[in-house]
């Protein structure tokens, strides 16, 4: 397979393609990002990377960060883990409240923020120093030991989360939830504060499409039953409400952040990430979506 | 890979598995169907057939056939059909009358039902005999001549249909249903009353892990794009709001019905049909869900 | 108290406030309405009538006669009448099929459609003829021989009644509905097709403001404690997701129908009818609410 | 009529009647209040006070303290007050989220704890001393100085508020609440945390039997159209999803806290305050309940 041929097809596609998204604005430090950056990593098993535009850029992973702190409470805490988050879609954007409520303080899935702050709420219990070990652990599985957080986009966050304090008191309500709000909350806006580029994500993801193993040195991070689990979640729940037409025009598990990226696996195959800043109404990145979609496309293949 | 001995394993851990769903009972018909009935096949692209118990005996497909209705109508209306209904997650059983007020007469998936009448509602335009044509439809993929209806569950089934007419109704008020109501449910009933065993199953959906062509004779029936598009429908909504716990557990796209009767895909790799009429509290076969969970643990592969 | 002195005020008001309101369109035979028609209706216990405008002109009563339908069955069904439907307010207009689907087939209210069907329903059950008997009843509260449905309107919307058919068939699913749907239909669509004046609604209504019992022979048509359940009901449930609205300015129990009309009772003092068609976006005549509420604030005194 | 006897039928019935309701426990202070105490006030604007029971003995007021704020918060915002908070019934109980996410934030009427918190919001800006204020209006409309609040309530309440600070924040997050969200808590439980005893309730709520002025010595404290929309919103929002009822059984404006209490109000006639602990399942007490549709029943008046 000819992947840099098929990368610079896209590049050329997306330099052409109009855009209706816009930039995230709800946190005014990512509204300040530059919506025209692309970037696009492919990190294959047998033939290394692939890239175009600003795949080496640093920008805030925001949401995909969620699959990192699933991975870590999962070998914490194992199963028990999904008696606290449920592994169901959510349905649509309004529904995490309204859920919450009807079902007693248990979140759809660990990827909804509800279900988020419940895995940042059993990290806080089980490490020492959360924050410290969370940047450690993305940092070795990426092998990239300057990846940091963007203490700027944390202090905004940090101000804007109402909404989150109160999914907490919602579920803090309903007995799910063990930790000082204060505390649950400024662990999880750390965490979705790291910057990582899109070749970073792309090695840090290959864990995902190697049965639980970095690539370099075959070092076991995570069993192949989990890892199925962690794509199996990716797949039915990654993209909010649009994992459902992610799934159906992509073919991938993958997970996408607000500040524009995405990262999608295909087991036993690569990892790709992609990075452009305007989202479409689902808030997942426009372009990102029309990359990967054509990648399945011209390559022929996903998991389907 | 062994198989044989896979299901082997499988048959006799079933054997001592205490069973607490029950079989479905809103349809009088079906709930006369024996509750320890089971059967499983396995049909690999590369060595044919593997069974155990029942798996010859036909049993009521119900929503399997949404699979069928769904790729007849998408070689009809193309993507014209995504229009008419969409392709998310429906979040839960409740939702199928609240999301469809919502908005605005869309059904969320082509597998919950509101979504299958509307499927219905295409075959019914667009076919000359919808019943005749559905029934050669599933005849020729599955090179099985003999497979028909059962009428004694269609005449049970059609006298309790007030809901799906409620649903038909009100998608109609909003514009989305062309046919007589009475005609439409009229073909849905007749489609969910076809009768397949396990093995017939496999064969048929093998198009869906075969790139779109049959096993035997390579014939074409749907392009790899559209059927890369049905296994995602399949791995996101082929559950109800089981479907993440599917994907979850076994990792491959698939389809339920409240027969007791799941076909799954692995792409590329084989199709899995198993029956079991007892259904857990979400509608689907309890020992089923198990057989296929097993299957993809001591296989020790899924599609993630 | 001048009542003519105030409708005088009134009137005059009236005739210079814009309009931003729209005339209902859903049922294309009520939609040639015109729409500056106004016309009301004060009937006062002690001092009879007092009006101005188009106060002796028919216009559908549509929804106002869900309050004799109602009465009618109360006077048939007694109190068994509320297990099949409740008498609590609904929150919103959205949630007819919401708390159905949730609340099992019983729906919250006889004002909202489900629970008018639900009474039309009981009509079919017990009355030999519903349709003549319904009218003579309307007829005999009246006083007016000649009141009438107009047919050009029933038929229009016999024709678009596919929401409420959703409603019956729902409704049927949960065990909640004992006639054939059309036959339901058929009735309820008669029943609001019946044209009454604003003079004729204040002469129909004064049962309630009178105890039970017509004002000019002191029949007795309803029980005292009847009265006031029918009066609690207007009060909390007489204007769909406006009730609250409404009692708040306006301070008493009433009924609006989207022909226009709304007619409200000061128990032991008045009934009152207004007349003007463009609604309000939730459904209630615009000018008629304005009417109403200049008529409790100048008289200086409502129920509250 | 002879109040006096008709309490006297009331209180042999109640002494006779089984009780399936239950203390409210989620604040633990008041679950161990005595479930048997049973009081009940009445007062006549013309006639005075009739009682019997533990009427002289105070109790937590709760959520009949709403009103309270209600009416100081008109006083100081004028109508500007219902741009922030609605006035139309909330449909159900698990609506306050639900109603809060897809209305943006804008509670449905005052009494609901959304509603109350803006007024709580509301009165912690315009006050300079917000407790103290708030508890000498209470003491000056019930000519009751030694009113006061029960501190371990107050304590016990404060520490399982998570369900309060959830709807707080997120009212916040759609920009509905100016205050810090502790500050409002604070006030809003010390209200809550009021006692009161009946014949207290009976005086204190006068002025909404009396035009807006204390009967005492005619103190204006609320205008008379303001005092019409108080009872209004009592009448239609007073008993959260039993608001229906109440109307239709008791047919008076009132208003409950989960504390057992309930006071009642005849406009122009008499105020009416009951007090038994043992909740019904809506959060009504059960006895209080019964005994207002005794009045009115016996009275054979209401509002209706």
């Amino acid at each position: 397979m000819d992947y840099q041929s098929i990368l610079d097809t896209i590049e050329s596609e997306i330099e052409k393609r109009p855009v209706s998204g816009v930039v995230a604005s709800y946190i005014p430090e990512l509204a300040k990002v530059d919506p025209t950056k692309f970037g696009m990593n492919l990190f294959c098993i047998n033939s290394g990377h692939y890239s175009f535009g600003a795949s080496d850029q640093r920008f805030s992973i925001q949401s995909i960060s969620k699959v990192f702190s699933l991975t870590m409470a999962m070998n914490l805490l194992g199963d028990e883990l999904f008696e606290r988050v449920d592994v169901e879609p959510s349905g649509d954007p309004f529904n995490s409240l309204v859920q919450l409520e009807y079902e007693q303080g248990i979140p759809r899935n660990p990827f909804i923020n509800a279900g988020a702050l419940i895995v940042a709420d059993v990290l806080v219990s089980k490490l020492k120093n959360p924050k410290e070990e969370f940047l450690n652990f993305v940092k070795k599985i990426t092998d990239s030991p300057s990846i940091n957080v963007n203490y700027t986009v944390y202090e905004s966050e940090r101000k804007n989360s109402y909404r989150n304090a109160s999914l907490l008191n919602l579920m803090k309500s309903f007995g799910n939830v063990y930790n000082d709000i204060d505390t649950i909350l400024d662990f999880y806006t750390f965490q979705c504060s790291v910057e990582m580029s899109c070749k970073e994500l792309s090695q840090a993801f290959m864990i995902y499409a190697n049965g639980g193993k970095k690539l370099a040195d075959q070092t076991k991070i995570l069993s192949p039953e989990r890892v199925k689990r962690v794509n199996a979640i990716m797949q039915t729940c990654g993209f909010y409400d649009e994992a459902g037409e992610f799934s159906f025009r992509v073919g991938l598990p993958g997970k996408s952040g607000v500040g524009g990226g995405i990262t999608s696996v295909h087991p036993g195959q690569y990892t790709v990430s992609v990075w452009s800043p305007p989202l479409n109404p689902k808030g997942n990145s426009e372009l990102g979506m029309y990359a990967l979609e054509r990648l399945t496309t011209l390559t022929g293949f996903s998991i389907f």
